[in-house]
């Protein structure tokens, strides 16, 4: 378990861990037992040495010239990825983005739980975003969080919201945040983890490439 | 514009474009007029030899000394990203993601057009998806492609609905895939642009990070 694990692994190492899990579930899912180091690195478009030190990073695994069993490299990624703790989320703003999301984190991320929903429109506070969840006004929200402690806040709302909200959260002791605003929380708060999801920035440069014949 | 640029520009210069291209709005927005190269590096986390290179890749804009007018900067980045020429998308899905991503396309996305979104979902076809986009069968995809010559393909499904939609829309003509599913066109299909946005990796790095103090 990574609790254990002496060293610190890199950020580039975690960011690819997602993929091996998807390609490692899939592989079996359709009854493939085994994997070389090769074969792995093929699927994922990949060097064979990569993928070597990127699972030593997480204590290894495998065997030289046996590769990978697959259902142990899937039980030792899941742990890493999952553990036990599932991670309580708020949810902040329920536009199209925020119930889309809402409806994700419930039905296909694993280890999350989502805790509440909180928008400023009056149109959407006391509605049932989900079973049992009922969409907050966001001036409760530094009385919720101060009480229950979410580790992670999801901001589905534009950047001058996110803005607005942001301290509110720090200072509540919200440690982690999915965000798809545009608003870069980590430039002026440490000692918080952010991932940004620029939804914008991906279809831009599809739009570039397609105009530009690439 | 890009067109009469005489070198292809590389994909990582490519996929920063559009965070100048937010960055660089906010400023005009601000009221900033001018920038230098150091000063807009510094708020977008890069060096300023970094700047001055990405923005040569598309003909300089700046002057030495003096550093780049904003508003120069925002109608040369915007022409890049823009164009004059709309692209036209179809949403292949329409569950709870595709109706978000389809609003997104709609209200928030500069240069697309969405022209017709398909389920294969006897509940969802029939429905006015946005307004005058009604959801239609997807058994009607390939016609309607080869009658309509889209530009992009939004999808909204599951890895096996692409897989399984995925050689109608190639052979379609199709040559641009904004994708949300974790079907990787690009390994199976060659001249295609693909834009992959992998929504549950950055959820499974965001927990591994909050799980492991990092």
């Amino acid at each position: 378990m990574a609790s254990q694990s002496p060293n610190k692994v890199s950020l580039p190492v975690i960011k690819r861990l997602p993929k091996y899990y998807r390609y490692i579930s899939d592989m079996h899912k359709n009854g493939i037992v085994k994997i070389s180091s090769s074969e792995l690195a093929h699927m994922m478009g990949t060097t064979a040495s990569q993928v070597r030190q990127d699972l030593n990073c997480f204590g290894g695994f495998g065997q030289q010239g046996i590769g990978y069993h697959v259902d142990v490299l899937l039980s030792e990624i899941s742990k890493l990825l999952f553990s036990e703790r599932t991670l309580d989320a708020v949810l902040i703003g329920t536009g199209r983005l925020g119930r889309a999301i809402s409806g994700y984190l419930s039905s296909e991320a694993r280890g999350y739980h989502l805790m509440a929903a909180f928008d400023k429109s009056p149109a959407e506070i006391g509605r049932e975003i989900l079973p049992g969840v009922i969409v907050r006004d966001v001036a409760e929200l530094s009385d919720f969080c101060k009480e229950h402690q979410p580790d992670v806040a999801v901001l589905c709302i534009p950047r001058s919201g996110a803005q607005a909200v942001a301290p509110t959260l720090v200072e509540a002791g919200v440690k982690g945040y999915w965000n798809f605003s545009h608003y870069d929380l980590s430039v002026e708060y440490d000692d918080i983890t952010v991932e940004n999801v620029h939804l914008g920035d991906s279809l831009m440069s599809l739009g570039y490439l397609m105009r530009n014949d690439h």
